[in-house]
């Protein structure tokens, strides 16, 4: 099974399906491009229509796409249980991530994922919008489940996936939480299969223009 | 079981889950606001923590965004129907339907669902790189499928539902497709559960000033 990513520095859709395979102790090769180059383009285009990553390969199996790649992996390797056992935490768990998965537009545009870099910046209303929500979920769901395991949902499920990128985003731009939702981001970096994807960001030199944003900041 | 959706004769994210479950015969309560009023927000206000349509309660269950929707119905109401039985086509049917959840941002905001109007358009270049990505869609599967029922997948499915409002987009700006491709356009457009959605949104009168783009046509 081979999944193919961008840059780890950058490319929060790839994240989403690597992490949930990695936390999940799911083997799979993976195969790495950088981004918006003409070796990336040539690569993918006998693999996916989409000419985007991530793309999983599973024998004569394609999915496309950070959500349905993590659906797939649920139903053919981990019985389901990517998802909360109780109906309601369930279908709050796949609002969540198809919530994540279509939107915080102005989130995503003015702070884009770039795992090495320490920024500031001054984000619209748009965007403080899409993060107090954020932080809104964060605590509502740690006040629910921070004792049964420290995920959104206790124990790890596609909405801690998919939520992982923005994670990455408070830590590049020093955005805090107040201090129940900032459990959620502590307990997500203190992730040790999280940490070897921050590893290979740090050892990565391709810079991508369009994702550098904010101000540098001394640490 | 109640569905909050919009206008009918704007909102995609409604149309998505409203015709998964009208097509599949499964009772359900319309609650319909008008999109961006004071009366939208305050009754959404103890429904659904994102303020959006479509939320559907379903007991003490409530579920927000599409296709959160399509897949907690599928769960709960169609025993896993609503997707292909084939893991393979299963696969491509959720990369599909994912692709459209977050994808075709250019089309999307250049050619808003606007069902009781007929308007030209010119389309920027990336949103005419969306079109030819869904014309090839539509004819990949047609060429596959279009003996064996009509819909993406020849039954109907998720992938279906969530592409339909873009057909409606089609019809609105004039947009054709190739012989193959059409077929599909065609299919949905002839689906009678399709024609309530747009006999009741010819009915409404609301203009949300947003989503009126292009230039009037005569007929």
């Amino acid at each position: 099974m081979e999944l193919y990513i961008g840059n780890k520095n950058y490319s929060t859709w790839s994240l989403r399906p690597w992490i949930l395979l990695a936390q999940s102790d799911i083997p799979f090769d993976e195969v790495q491009l950088p981004l918006d180059t003409p070796q990336f383009y040539a690569a993918l285009s006998s693999v996916t229509p989409t000419l985007k990553v991530p793309c999983l390969i599973d024998g004569d199996i394609t999915v496309w796409d950070s959500l349905a790649i993590c659906e797939y992996i649920n139903d053919t390797y981990l019985a389901g249980k990517a998802w909360p056992a109780d109906p309601k935490d369930k279908a709050n768990a796949r609002s969540l991530a198809a919530e994540m998965h279509s939107g915080f537009p102005a989130l995503r545009r003015e702070a884009p994922m770039n795992i090495r870099a320490t920024r500031s910046l001054t984000l619209s209303d748009a965007a403080q919008q899409d993060l107090k929500r954020i932080e809104d979920i964060f605590a509502g769901q740690m006040a629910r489940f921070a004792d049964q395991g420290g995920w959104l949902f206790g124990q790890y499920s596609i909405a801690d996936a998919m939520f992982a990128p923005v994670v990455m985003r408070l830590k590049t731009y020093r955005l805090s939480f107040g201090e129940v939702a900032q459990k959620y981001v502590n307990h997500v970096l203190s992730c040790p299969v999280l940490q070897q994807w921050i590893d290979a960001a740090l050892d990565e030199t391709e810079i991508v223009e369009i994702d550098e944003a904010g101000e540098p900041v001394k640490e």
